[in-house]
């Protein structure tokens, strides 16, 4: 058995040591390429001085066509402030990097998209947005990423109003709709629909926020959010602003206390808080249970724990079975909305991702495979898809 | 023949069509590409979460390992706002990028360098600057491109004395180190020392105050820069800071009036102004003059016309001997900057950039062969190995 304790055992139980993954990150893990190779004149001539000119040309008359003739309209951002990466928290710019790096890597592997990093060495939210609109015409996506929240919740809301372009906090919404598409699996393993359930989230930062509203949105039956302090409800002290209008659309049955409180009788954990929880709260879930511990790299209890309680158990790791990684999610959606040619990301745009990715999974669900595999390649084109029709469903493209 | 008011045909005077260059820029000229893949959940573990933790947490530990695990210190920025774009003039960020990109795929071919270009949607030095420090963690150099004088020679200075990393405007010194090198190659087939030339520079922009100043350096006898107002002299109206404080330092004998004045009796032409020059102009120069005719796509005199009267004639075009392009410089001068790890480009790196360009065309040299091809493969790596022993030299590395 592969012990939890060590994050970086793999499925085939063979260890990934420190040297292997230093070695792998050396020198980054991007590159740069050029499609058609400019080793003679004549391709100098085209692709630089004179050619480019006639280009150039073309653009400054039009500047529609930047979106033809430049590598831009396909580029996507990503965009850190280093201030919530992975679960280590403000580390800056400069150590968010090799996180921003494998987002990049997996935009081009899982979704055909050029993609660069952009850390940026300041956390104010005004001088972020700023500085995203005077490089906007450098990019045609922007994929937030590792920020925190409740500035997160801001930041995003303001890059969406200033630009014209698909904009997304994927620690909120790629989290989401991930989540989502794995509960929609397990309820299908399970037979029984979303709207009898009882949900209760642990975390209400970015990923938190996000899943709670896209759950709302999907007509789960009873959600409760709890943080640090306790459950969320209306009128409890030490909620920011966020939060608050939160605790305003859940727990609609007013619980009050901690998880034990919200978990006794509960259906469905989805643990995002980075903390532990007792196997005697997973133990007073009502019978046929479904846990999400997904907390990077420990999950909130052992799945194998957890499995002695719950029908199913899903974590972010790949060494246990229905790993619940975002990144079955956001190349197809920015694939999506930039074949379409979408403006913006919309809520249905979303659901359709999660619904896509719970359709690859469908035919050969169970209780341990409830999601498709995070490297499964099925998945992005189908998304994308998904993702464009719904843009021109909402009039976004 | 080629004629010369076609700026597209090549030496081999198979004439490139506009639809060619069009369909050459389709999509764009740059791609990302992912060098070590990531198709399997183990290389997911290593390159993503779990695994790029383990190198984040080094980097927060200790910043100096960004240059090592991250792709950003081998990472050249070309940097534009778009006012200067070749001989367009300004037409802006968009119109800009086919430039841009064009820059960056250079880069990568000649200097193996990874390179992204970031067009800006503003003008203003300080949002430029400003801008650059925010992003500063994203990056290991900047190539600053297209930016119109005098706003240039500010804003290079600010950017330099704002990063700790390789920066150069590259429309000044990339130019100038190439001129420097062609003329040493011109100066070795006529067999003349450079501080016995009266040279004349047509144009006090960007380019022919950096070639100005690098010509300076190099101990050029009598250097008479001119603009579309005339000859540079102290106390003349009209001329902006940088001009005033040019025409200090050059214009020897006092010389007043236009370019026929200057180039009467003059050893070397270099032509940076986009204006024309009439034959009699030229034919007026010493005997065994050099002209180059340096502005693109149409050089100020014919070069069939100029060769008439002048020993050695240089354009920046590839259909004619003498092809000068600042393609030899820029890849090589940031490759042995960021070799070395070099804080700053200085003047010494550059003039030891000149000085391996003529280097390697010394054993072929003849009148129709002062500089090396434009794509000569040999070029960047000795300027690259020549930038960064002047590095050392200058204690800047």
């Amino acid at each position: 058995m592969t012990a939890v304790n060590d994050p970086l055992a793999t499925e085939l139980n063979t260890p990934i040591t420190d040297d292997e993954i230093f070695r792998a990150h050396e020198g980054g893990k991007l590159d740069v390429s050029v499609p058609r190779a400019i080793t003679d004149s004549r391709a100098l001539s085209i692709a630089y001085t004179p050619g480019v000119a006639k280009v150039s040309s073309a653009i400054a008359e039009d500047a529609s066509l930047a979106k033809k003739y430049t590598w831009t309209d396909r580029l996507v951002v990503v965009v850190s402030d280093g201030t919530a990466v992975l679960g280590l928290g403000d580390i800056g710019p400069r150590a968010a990097l090799p996180v921003m790096e494998g987002k990049s890597a997996l935009f081009k592997t899982f979704g055909g998209l050029n993609s660069i990093p952009l850390v940026l060495d300041t956390t104010d939210v005004d001088e972020i947005v700023e500085t995203l609109v005077r490089l906007r015409p450098s990019f045609g996506a922007v994929n937030l990423e590792d920020i925190s929240a409740p500035r997160c919740f801001e930041l995003e809301k303001r890059v969406i109003e200033a630009l014209d372009c698909p904009v997304m906090h994927d620690d909120q919404h790629g989290t989401a709709i991930i989540l989502l598409a794995a509960i929609k699996g397990a309820n299908a393993v399970l037979d029984r629909p979303i709207a009898d359930q009882r949900i209760v989230i642990a975390g209400a930062g970015a990923s938190g926020v996000a899943c709670a509203n896209i759950l709302l949105a999907s007509g789960a039956g009873e959600l409760t959010v709890v943080d640090s302090r306790g459950i969320l409800h209306e009128g409890r002290d030490g909620m920011n602003s966020v939060k608050a209008e939160l605790a305003s659309r859940t727990n609609e049955s007013g619980l009050r206390g901690g998880l034990a409180e919200a978990l006794e009788g509960a259906d469905v954990f989805v643990g995002l808080s980075g903390s532990t929880v007792p196997e005697e709260l997973i133990a007073s879930m009502a019978s046929g249970s479904v846990v999400f511990a997904l907390s990077n790299p420990t999950p909130e209890i052992h799945p194998d724990v957890a499995r002695k309680h719950a029908s199913i158990v899903a974590t972010g790791r790949s060494d246990f079975p229905n790993q619940i990684n975002n990144s079955l999610a956001f190349p197809g959606v920015f694939r999506g909305a930039l074949d379409a040619g979408a403006r913006r990301i919309t809520e249905r745009m979303k659901l359709a991702a999660a619904e896509a990715i719970f359709a690859v999974a469908q035919e050969d669900l169970s209780a341990d495979y409830i999601v498709p595999s995070a490297v499964d390649p099925r998945v992005a084109p189908e998304v994308a898809a998904a993702v464009a029709r719904a843009a021109k469903e909402d009039g976004v493209a």
